[in-house]
């Protein structure tokens, strides 16, 4: 196994730099995919790049050809023990003017970069959260997508300074829960879990989906709803996760505390044990 | 005079390439202007570099040199008769996260592109328009803005294909007007103007700014306010204004047609007879 470095394939080829007149840069045309790399693989592969097609379609960029994809990421994470694979896709290069171009040929991006090194000690201690005062427009013509428009995530993680703090918590402009700045959230209220509705704004985590298949298998009562903020306050256990991290326990958030629960350790659990590639 | 051909600096160099790295790519964290060059000139440059520098304030990003981006600029316009200056500035690269880099060096792309071509007929004769279905999602800390998230105006003007049809109108999630696609828009009802107020969503458009001025001057009554979708289509006279078009009547919006007022006139009037660099 060999150190990371970071390498980029733009289009196939081994690349620093990007086209200036690519709709990524002008107007954030574009979606993401981070995937945890780990012996030399790409986790949950198929995931991640059904949500990437998923999200072309939505936003009407010609989809991505998968085995191509597949074996570009393959390429770079040969040999690779632990990294993070990033793949970009913008609808290309295009005139100046937001109107897509018909034939526009879309640009991929993929990456492989160095592992944030998260300890294991946050999934097992826990983290301490913030409560963000950003809050998030409502669009339901781009909710649930990881799209290139970020802003918003940019504004929110300037709020802080503290490293101590590893994840802030985002509401919307109705001021409910919607999620982390880099993660989705779970509440837990005696035995049921909870979980925001991403409707009209959110990213629909890979990591969330995989959470909520894995308590529906435990047999863990689970809601997707509107969550009201004051909601987290009075929550028995709280949550968060992302495709590197796995689950991470909230144990304080601002001036609450929370214990680290039941259903957070058993979807841990669930979680660890299940294949690397589901 | 010469011809145009598109050429850009990017941090003072000549390149047609950007860092795959660059947050402007990976997030949209940027802002940018569009100008229209005229005689070898940038119009109203002041107006577009305060805008540009109050918007990298409110970004935290650090305040390119006007200086340097003047000399840029007039570097690429020199001897060009029509054209357009597009002007992008990014926070700059990064590593991987939401976080900005505290010392991140911004990257400044000055950009000189082809003039558009609008043939005067469109403000002598005015234009089609309509209302799309996109509605804007509510920031205030994105308002007012002219970032680089920009996926709803792309999703937006995706909505039709009818080259007739000049220019989208938007509203918000309220349903209430807020801008066009790539311009503010105006009302006149009776003798009063009004535009939307742009506190929630929308861009400042400059020349949204000038227009106010110079109703001000005139001693045309204006309002800022929110606008209710139902007042368009009970509106006297309606308009589209940006940095390119000047100011564009719009004659039909859907199924409802509108005369070329003298409030309209009176403005186009106007804003002809200022001088360009004001």
């Amino acid at each position: 196994m060999i150190a990371v470095r970071p390498q980029t394939l733009v289009n196939g080829i081994v690349a620093d730099s990007l086209a200036v007149t690519d709709r990524g840069l002008l107007y954030g045309d574009g979606l993401f995919e981070t995937l945890a790399v780990r012996n030399g693989l790409p986790q949950r592969w198929g995931r991640h790049l059904a949500r990437l097609q998923g999200g072309c379609k939505r936003l009407s960029i010609a989809l991505p050809d998968g085995s191509l994809l597949a074996a570009e990421a393959a390429r770079l994470c040969a040999g690779v023990d632990r990294a993070v694979l990033k793949i970009l896709i913008t609808r290309g290069t295009g005139s100046r003017g937001y109107r897509p171009d018909a034939v526009a040929v879309p640009t991929r991006i993929v990456q492989c970069l160095p592992d944030p090194g998260y300890s294991p000690d946050l999934a097992r201690d826990g983290i301490v959260a913030r409560l963000c005062a950003l809050r998030l427009g409502h669009n339901s013509a781009l909710a649930g997508l990881k799209h290139l428009n970020r802003l918003e995530q940019v504004l929110a993680r300037s709020e802080w300074n503290d490293d101590n703090i590893r994840e802030g918590l985002l509401t919307d402009q109705t001021g409910n829960l919607v999620e982390g700045i880099m993660s989705n959230v779970f509440l837990v209220h005696g035995d049921t879990l909870l979980t925001p509705d991403l409707a009209r704004c959110g990213v629909s985590g890979i990591m969330r989906g995989l959470v909520l298949e894995l308590a529906a298998h435990a047999g863990i009562a689970c809601a997707v709803r509107d969550v009201a903020l004051d909601e987290i306050w009075q929550a028995d256990e709280l949550f968060v996760c992302n495709s590197l991290a796995g689950i991470w326990p909230v144990v304080k958030c601002d001036n609450h505390t929370y214990a680290i629960g039941r259903v957070t350790r058993t979807l841990q659990r669930l979680l660890e044990e299940l294949p690397d590639d589901e």
